[in-house]
């Protein structure tokens, strides 16, 4: 990403949305000597973690988990142990809920979930801890094995975690098997069971009849060596970023779009609205999501290049702007899973959470009819046991101002000078080359999008979706 | 019920089983002058309640709900204003739901659930009170209306509830309509959107696209004239009783099949248990459940006229035994359900609830095995939000030892001595007159179920429910 550099580069300021490309870089980027982290030292274990004493909201019981194995002896002790432990291959999206449990997203979550969690988040969306008290966990994060697997795993009671090209990834200990049934799994995360939702079609459909839980340790921090690692900032860089900059409250912003003005306008609004609330220093997490995501959204990298971008041209102030990824696949599971993104933010340090109409949203699969209300995310993400700590910020609408020729606040008592601009009309927009009104999104961000669908039509024309239609899906994973 | 008087003057003891026979009824059979209410008065509310001070577990916050207005000039005053109101026709079903409304077994709700207390049932199978703290709420109790009743009501803020004859049950105040997705209630409640669940024909599938919730005042108490009213004791009049008999612990069996010895073996064996853990006078309530069953439970009524033989061949101990009707209709929906069956017992002043082997589970309707793990309901009671204190009892497995001819509890190191009797296989043995093995049920209590088979065989072969798909159901369910 050379131009994010020069992006930088321009910068004039100390503290950039970017962090990790800075040259003097406040993190090391290689996480292997773990400096964020003292070390207490757990018998048989590598699992370190560290109590964040500082101005930002507490994590998830006090601690953010770190599930990596400190390199050096123990991490080689792992490597030789795992060598005569049974394998499990890990698809795409089991290793990106590997990174995401490794860095304490999940906090207190160890590891892949046994039954006993796997049944809380399935009923309640929630945990309750050993001291009686309750986190936030909407989402089942679990690992699932098929019966010749299950067979092969017989009565041991660790098994190692292998990518797609039998590397070590990961050793799961002290392992409880028990029944994936899928139907109900799916029908109370998702409250359909409708075919053709994208994750089940992703990561369940086809995955084996057993999950398999337990306490993960992680050989080494996951890469992706796609040019954006940089950007994967863990919970913990997160929040050293957060008080270099002296922040007094955090707001996050999730996205798997890219931003237009209307969304500029209200970050802006937000920190405007923070500061009259008397902090001083409010830091933007915008936030973008870098796991799985269906095919036809906007790949990751694009977006990452799109985001560069509006901060460059200043549509948001890089100054109190933190752009990073955030490691999760999508569920699209509606108010569901907009807990499980409020709750990770809370553990990156976020006291405020910015919720949209219909977050984590989409068009039901085989009705004509979005799958979930528009305004349940944001009423049950209110509600949701284990985030009362939680600021939750309303999404104020906003559309295109005709008379004013930007993004603004929608009036309903003016509604004739507003114009709604859907991510369809977008994205016909940008695939035909025509541009958007002025004002709608700054036009670097635009061009990049423009950039994107061009690359996609020359896909298209050069039959790849055509004619192998895995190809376009895979692809746009890839990419991320 | 002749022959339950004939037990009860048999009975030589002060208690009783059934206390609202006894001619000194500790109860007034009508409740119209509610003498176990103190009555706070709020202003233009006939709602009173009255905080339980005694040795029994509190009700959930602290009070147990009543929503019967008082006879006399509020209850006219309440139907001189309904006269007015627009009408909402209650199905058999929603009529049931009022009664356990009213009755306060799902305190501390006031009325048909609004929209933020259907998502948290749904999402968290829990409500938070304004305090902060968590009640249980595992099932949607919610009122269906279709769109021309919606438009009827329009902007007014009261409905009037009728029943089938046009009778007026209750009012609605305060209203909210609500979208009722019942793809997604029925997913999130039964885990499965499968077609063929019971409560889902009932009374889903052909109701309203919209909810209605809000404050019930309802007119006088709900009876159903069939015999059986005087066993449908409220929580309150529960509490009296168990606080007449001095029950220092009381322990709930909720059961919709009849007691056979395995049954009475298992609940003589925990009041031995609760002894030995110093409780001095543990009081069993045995608690059938008398709202909608499927078609092929044996009837309410039949059930009771069991579990009276049950109790007057001395199979279970009428001393240290309440029997009562719950009048909550049956979702089958496992490890959600019970625990709706456990929380409305804590508000009857159960502290130890006794759960078995796959609670409200059946058969999946479509596909060759069971719909719940039988595992998980127990699983999901012992970790449920709002039931920490009440105490769980799991079901140990009784089944027929061939050596000793009764019931006993398994002895997984002698398998070879126990024969399993299943449902089907109960039914099997009565509807072809073929006795069980003995000591699997007092002969009484058999005698009644080949009674009932009978009656069954009759309606057979007269032929109501082979030309008539809806008869036996309906049969069925009148029969409650």
């Amino acid at each position: 990403m050379a131009s994010m550099v020069t992006f930088l580069a321009k910068t004039p300021i100390p503290t950039t949305p970017f962090p990790n490309t800075l040259k003097s870089d406040p993190f090391p980027r290689s996480r292997l000597s773990f400096p964020l982290f003292a070390a207490p030292r757990r018998a048989a274990r590598a699992i370190r973690s560290r109590r964040i004493a500082c101005g930002l909201i507490e994590p998830d019981e006090g601690q953010l988990v770190n599930l990596v194995v400190p390199a050096g002896p123990a991490r080689e002790g792992r490597r030789r142990e795992a060598a005569a432990l049974p394998k499990v291959r890990l698809s795409r999206v089991d290793l990106e809920w590997v990174h995401v449990l490794s860095e304490g997203w999940a906090s207190p979550l160890q590891g892949f979930m046994r039954e006993s969690e796997f049944l809380q988040a399935l009923h309640f969306n929630s945990l309750r801890l050993p001291d009686g008290s309750v986190v936030n966990m909407s989402i089942p994060i679990v690992l699932a094995i098929d019966d010749a697997q299950k067979k092969a795993i017989g009565n041991q009671r660790k098994v190692a975690l292998v990518d797609a090209n039998n590397k070590l990834v990961a050793i799961l200990s002290d392992i409880e098997i028990y029944k994936h049934n899928k139907e109900e799994r799916i029908a109370r995360t998702w409250g359909t069971t409708a075919e053709g939702l994208p994750y089940i079609k992703e990561a369940i459909k086809n995955a084996g009849n057993w999950l398999i839980g337990g306490d993960l340790e992680v050989i080494e921090p996951i890469k992706y060596n796609d040019g954006l690692d940089q950007y994967r900032l863990s919970p913990v860089e997160l929040r050293e970023e957060f008080l270099r900059r002296n922040a007094d409250a955090v707001f996050a912003f999730q996205l798997r779009n890219p931003v237009h003005n209307g969304h500029a306008l209200l970050m802006t609004d937000t920190r405007k609205r923070l500061l009259e609330m008397g902090y001083r220093n409010p830091i933007l997490l915008l936030h973008p999501l870098g796991g799985f995501t269906k095919a036809d959204d906007v790949p990751l990298s694009w977006r990452m290049k799109q985001h560069e971008k509006v901060l460059e041209e200043g549509v948001l102030d890089p100054e109190t702007t933190v752009v990073a990824i955030f490691p999760s696949p999508m569920h699209y599971a509606g108010p569901t899973e907009v807990q499980w993104h409020a709750k990770s933010r809370i553990n990156a340090g976020a006291n405020f959470y910015i919720v949209g109409r219909d977050p984590a949203g989409m068009k039901h699969p085989k009705e004509d009819r979005d799958l979930y209300d528009a305004d349940h995310g944001k009423k049950v993400l209110s509600m949701a046991p284990g985030l009362e700590k939680l600021n939750i910020l309303p999404f104020k609408v906003a559309a295109y101002n005709v008379k004013k020729q930007k993004m603004d606040f929608f009036d309903p008592y003016r509604p004739q000078d507003f114009v709604f601009i859907s991510g369809t009309k977008m994205r016909d927009l940008a695939q035909n080359r025509k541009d958007p009104p002025d004002g709608f999104m700054c036009p670097g961000g635009w061009k990049v999008l423009v950039e994107y669908y061009e690359t996609l039509l020359e896909t298209v024309s050069n039959g790849a979706v055509a004619h192998f239609p895995g190809a376009r899906k895979l692809g746009a994973f890839k990419q991320q």
